[in-house]
């Protein structure tokens, strides 16, 4: 499948490279190419320039948002928090009509530092702001509530864990399930489909939690799973 | 232990038992205890009024919660979130200075009907505003992020799942976390020291996840547990 990434960070390099190497043609989009191809700051938490990391992705390709868009059936939103708007409105309404877009991102405020706040919660969330503003996008909220490296390898850890699905368009998320057993390794019975996109206010307030617990663990390397009552002996 | 419990709902009918079964001498607070004894509706979630779930009780002492708070070492929160500074302004500033609280309160604003919101998140919580308002009392935030019955029962579930405490004072915490192993069976690993009293807006912000999880899986006897890579294979 046609399959852009919107984002050049670190959510973006793990989902990239892993659904490349199932098959999918992957185009990233960024807001300008040319700058991130020319920028040679250090990436994120201390990652190569996008310029270098991208030489080691040698199919990989890199347009603007609405390049990727107009290239892509389904469109991941691995941006900042307080890019995504920006970035689907540049992407333009008409390139992602009738589109799935599966919404990585948290509404994350590091304004005040270490931990971050959420810039919109409780009652609102991005990925409602997101279906609001593009009704005729399907998103799923997914894969938002773990570090990049396993949400693209949930077999870094050993036993169940769990992920969530919010999103208003049911077919959308069994084909957003399906990619991610497909293309992740991911279980169906640790996908858990929360309802409607309104459910996704819980999952972005679970960041709050899960920043705490970094800083506790002292790893990113960790995820939740749900221990259930049929479960008990 | 002499031991007030704040409320008389499902979580004080929960964790008086459990107390009094380990030998403390437990007290229930209540705004108007003649009133709490003369009530005839249904209590909580269709449990029987709190006058014939007394008779059940009889070594439980019910009283104001002044009454509660003179004669208790230690008070467990078990109030509804929006009637929590309400009950410790009627306790009384000098009946709380030098002791802990066991903060189990979310504050959960049903005004919008299933699912709440929070009336207080993001920047702030219950629990930093309890310790605000009473800064010589031990804040402790735990057992808020499951249900009553699981909080004084956890083997009710199989294998590890995990709470969390957040508070100032680590002597506090290590009190209540002890309390915690001998009097309901929590394991110590699984109670997660998150760090001081504002990571309770972590554990706050759990719930919307936590409500639509329980409408979700039909079933509030379900709780989380944390896969992390040490355990990896």
């Amino acid at each position: 499948m046609n399959i852009a990434v919107f984002g050049t960070g670190m959510v973006a390099r793990a989902i990239g490279p892993a659904l490349a190497s199932q098959g999918h043609s992957v185009i990233y989009g960024t807001r300008n190419p040319a700058d991130t191809l020319t920028r040679t700051a250090p990436g994120p938490f201390g990652g190569p320039p996008f310029s270098e990391w991208h030489k080691t992705q040698p199919d990989a390709l890199l347009g603007t948002f609405a390049d990727a868009a107009e290239h892509a059936a389904l469109i991941v939103n691995a941006t900042s928090g307080s890019g995504s708007l920006p970035a689907l409105e540049q992407a333009g309404q008409h390139r992602l009509d009738g589109k799935i877009l599966i919404d990585i991102a948290n509404p994350l405020d590091f304004s005040n530092g270490f931990p971050p706040s959420l810039s919109v919660c409780n009652t609102d969330s991005l990925a409602e702001r997101i279906q609001r503003a593009y009704p005729g996008l399907k998103v799923v909220k997914a894969l938002n509530t773990l570090t990049a490296a396993l949400m693209v390898n949930p077999a870094a850890l050993s036993g169940d864990h769990v992920i969530f699905m919010s999103g208003n368009d049911a077919a959308a998320k069994v084909q957003v399930a399906s990619l991610l057993q497909q293309a992740f390794g991911w279980k169906a019975h640790n996908i858990i489909d929360l309802g409607d996109v309104s459910t996704a206010r819980g999952t972005e307030m679970l960041l709050p939690l899960w920043v705490r617990l970094y800083a506790s663990l002292q790893t990113p390397m960790f995820n939740f799973s749900l221990v259930r009552q049929s479960e008990a002996s």
